[in-house]
């Protein structure tokens, strides 16, 4: 199937401007909390090169849990199939359970993307590398060409500040012997990661390697070996969007991360990366208009991994 | 890639053969205690009409889980996307929090593919047909063209009469109000689908059009509506395997089930289908042999849907 | 002290009557919706055989979960110690976690006041007794010397058609072997005990016996050891009221037990029993006046077990 | 009933005292796992004066647990009942469902005895009190004439470092708003407490203003109103003994707080108090010997509250 890629993506955006914008922009981060609630923009780019882009494309934001894709990839790296003994592959099931979830795994969370399985990671940073914020950035960094990309110091703080959800979490696992490192120091760099700030067209180039194998689509080195890169698309497929990674799965087809600052990025493995971005979030917390677009995209294109 | 599949499926075949069979027969239900652990067949077969196969692939065993996939197609195909309403299509995380789940989620099952979620597509069953149980096994011969398979009464009374924890899920479900007809009507029914018999081939065959965009191989008519066929293969890739979907989108790739007969079914869609069948299962309940066939079998191939 | 019981009833029973009647009659079970929601009436029986009473003190009424004590005083009666075996004599936590709990408990119920823990009983007279229903009503017409106290058929019969959320629990528990007979037989006694109607003066006189060392008030014959009566009693305090037994013993500070036709029978070792009647319910599922009597009548005749 | 307690009281201990003492002593407190196992030691006091005493009955240990009433009765002197918007007075169910529950209830403990509900009376300490330690110290100085009672720093480090599960829910609790300082101070204040290390002797006289209606029973001077006194009294035997609240009050029918130390306190309201010390715990966390010479106390004398 040949595909006009722009027409479809400019297609969908202008449908989807023209209706209303559902959801609500989460007030708990009070930076994240002040953008515009009508920003939208989308960047596809795939392996030929091609490139198509819509509206907010070029405007960073919060890319917040979607960070979690690169704390991954690089601990993965380091460690390979042990970082699964500290952490586990199983999609979660509703939210509410993660604590007795956590109790009754002994501490073992359930995936890399739920919040206690990215503090394990963090955990992991703080021991693998000496500086592990700028070994996250300049992965980022390098990947994307975008020497600009960096953390934005009061979103970490604010959120450091209310994060009692996560330090409770963070000690609970302590409390089984799951985080080696100091409770706050992993909370410090949880929350840094999330407080990236990148745009549309940043997060398609950055993820784009887990289209192609693993390999940096710039100059073919390898990032992350095919098999690798495979399992990450798995993880991203199963655990990727909360409680709805089921309904994304489903409606979409595509493996994916979202994060709360309105970011959704997916990856067609062999074709394409796309990233879409508007803050308003529906209730299970994915971007509203985003997961709009990714359905009816891969629903016209006629493509996903199924 | 163009693969040598016979010569890839003989050559693991003689491997997993020839290390120590692992896992353990479920005991609870007697008529499938008996068979003997050793049992062991493959059957691979493409929308080439390419067919390769390997030991006892021709014997039939009991499908039981993997029947939840022929009611849902059946139900989904009639009812359409209302069946949402009544069933979620989220993976459910780890099994001891089942009634919990369905307490905090008003009787609505997780997934199709667990238990109380099978219960519900039975219940839906006995509304939309007559003979329900007719129909199932008119579908299944139709698609495989072979007019043997049938139940197993002594398997589905057998395990009518130790379902205590499925006869509490559906009375659970029925306060709720999610269960329209006689819990024991539809008890008998979901046993009865459990016992089926088929072999690897009859199963390879029955699955081929979830690999088709949902149109039989044979004949080209559609079965399935191409959109539902994806959604269905979604399905099974997040909640296809209890509490090890996760691990096996992960180590294999591939939407699939798996019963706890023993049988495995997985799909590559777009390409083939293959059924592994030995009756040892790991501590999760999925097949050892039928794991580890199916992890080797994408690894060797390179091929999966990431 | 010495209080003066009579004045004390009396102004309480006016001051109530005078104020709103809050809480809701339950809608559940329809010939208990039908009772006049303003129904009020208040036994008072010590040993020394005096009795003050008030309103519609003489009026029957659906005891509910108060038989639970009747069937576990014939019980404990004959199995003794062994009993708790099968169920335990912990308070249980809120209601929510009741399947949960039966799970982390392998099907062992908390204690014998939640619905679980009374099946079990249930379970046991069936085994003990070749026609339970019978000697039920033969201890409680002996014990009252009222011989026209007897099971409501259709409340029941109409308990029973909606029972599914019991018979949830009793399957689960049979899953666990935890009950022995066919659940349906289980159920049908439960739900019977459950009907039985009695007046505020008829389970004053047949609880009396817990307040007296075991000992039949008229006629001085052991029904219980003093050793198991105390038990009861214990059992009570801590189990008798659902999620409200913590609150009760708080404000009240006697040993009773609640059922959801309006009733609450309370008991002061060694001197009295008192029953109150008020079929409005309040969010816990106890009489609102029963309770607000109650904590007035132990505050101002300042005697309590504490 | 005229009982001989010194006779009772010194035939129990020898007789347990020739009996194996099982149980365990607790490993994750270092201090306290140094402690002979063997200690034992009774102490009882009542209104008229009268003293029993034996063994290890004036040496001082961790009293752990058992401070928590210390610090409930002077947050309840203060705050009167408005205590009870931030914690419950329900017995809790068994431990692992502590952080659900937590969530269920919107971060309010179910009772002040649980490990939850004390860091919300020690974050309300921290309100009432500029320098909370030393008021409770003096409390308890005051009312025991023992000015030698004092905090064993060592221990309170030493759990303050590994109590990572208290940290956790300290912190669940704060995002629920239900605790107002600096979760660090609050930890602090709880483990100090807990360190504070008191004879049998001096607990049984600080204990039997709990006898006495809320008096002093040295110069008869209010503590605690007697309504307020009744109803720690009653908070004490629904939740005083964790999991075995229900045991405690089937067995021994008294009111009652126990300590990961090896020490339980117990009161018959208008009579005495008793505190029994061995540090060998049984599975559910309380004294071993404590909990069998209570038992079998109760059981000779005949007393209880029912």
């Amino acid at each position: 199937m040949q595909n006009n890629y722009a027409k479809i993506i400019s297609g969908i955006y202008t449908d989807i401007l023209s209706k209303e914008n559902l959801g609500k922009v989460p007030d708990y981060i009070p930076e994240i909390a002040k953008i515009s609630a009508d920003k939208f923009g989308v960047a596809f780019l795939d392996l030929d090169k091609n490139s198509f882009v819509e509206g907010d494309y070029k405007e960073k934001f919060s890319i917040q849990s979607i960070s979690k894709v690169f704390s991954l990839t690089l601990v993965y790296k380091h460690l390979g199939e042990k970082l699964w003994e500290r952490v586990d592959v199983e999609p979660s099931g509703n939210a509410f359970n993660s604590l007795v979830q956590l109790e009754a795994d002994n501490g073992i969370p359930r995936n890399p993307f739920i919040n206690a399985g990215a503090l394990v990671v963090c955990d992991i940073l703080l021991d693998i590398f000496e500086n592990p914020k700028q070994e996250i950035l300049n992965f980022i960094r390098n990947i994307t060409g975008e020497i600009n990309i960096s953390y934005n110091k009061k979103v970490a703080a604010s959120e450091m500040e209310n994060g009692f959800r996560n330090a409770a979490m963070c000690n609970f696992m302590k409390s089984f012997g799951n985080i080696k490192n100091n409770p706050n120091e992993v909370l410090d760099l949880y929350f840094n990661l999330c407080s990236i700030e990148m745009s549309c067209e940043n997060l398609s180039k950055s993820f784009l390697f887990l289209a192609n194998g693993g390999k940096n689509p710039i100059n073919n080195e390898e990032i992350l070996s095919s098999s690798k890169t495979k399992r990450i698309n798995a993880i991203m497929l199963t655990c990727g969007f909360y409680d709805e990674s089921g309904e994304f799965s489903f409606l979409v087809g595509l493996p994916g991360k979202s994060g709360v600052g309105g970011g959704i990025v997916a990856v067609l493995p062999n074709h394409y990366c796309i990233t879409v971005w508007s803050p308003k979030l529906n209730l299970k917390g994915n971007s509203y208009r985003g997961m709009k677009f990714l359905e009816e995209f891969t629903t016209q294109t006629g493509e996903s991994i199924f």
